[in-house]
């Protein structure tokens, strides 16, 4: 399985306006090729940020190059903005992984 | 969810080594109380070391308090003391996040 991490670092006041982004906007994911699973997750907050991850599982490398390539994508992302104003601290940091050991 | 995140840089050459350990040994995660899933992924390559992520999940943020205090856990980190000699940049760095949003 592939996995595509997205960390965020959103500016301590900006949480719920990011969280509402991402609450109620389309994904475009249902149907892709190869997507397994997606999640977003919020982590821990320090004196200026709350770190935020998402997480998009995918069959493959390919599943996942294809879909950053497609109407899907640019759909979605389209959407993020018109959204509520989101502060950030820097840029979204981009990890790609592989899974080479998983329970059950 | 709960989902706890453990972010290893394994020194370049030490891959091997840092994936047979893992690969080798019993989690002892089978069977204890909230424990969901477990994940272990091979992340990015940079010139000094590889990324990994450990991903366990928990039905909550207690379950994974109560496994840190348990003999399970004190097991599973006996035996990787026991395993080959991993080198590492630095101390692993754990995250711990909360599901926020998720599909299927």
């Amino acid at each position: 399985m592939f996995i595509a991490m997205n960390r965020f670092r959103v500016a301590r006041g900006s949480e719920e306006a990011f969280e509402a982004l991402w609450l109620n906007r389309d994904s475009h994911l249902d149907g892709v090729p190869g997507f397994v699973a997606f999640k977003l997750l919020r982590g821990p907050t320090a004196e200026d940020h709350t770190l935020y991850a998402s997480h998009s599982s995918w069959e493959s490398q390919a599943a996942f190059a294809a879909w950053t390539e497609s109407d899907a994508f640019r759909a979605a992302h389209r959407q993020a903005r018109g959204g509520p104003k989101v502060d950030y601290l820097g840029h979204p940091v981009l990890e790609t992984f592989e899974t080479i050991q998983e329970m059950p």
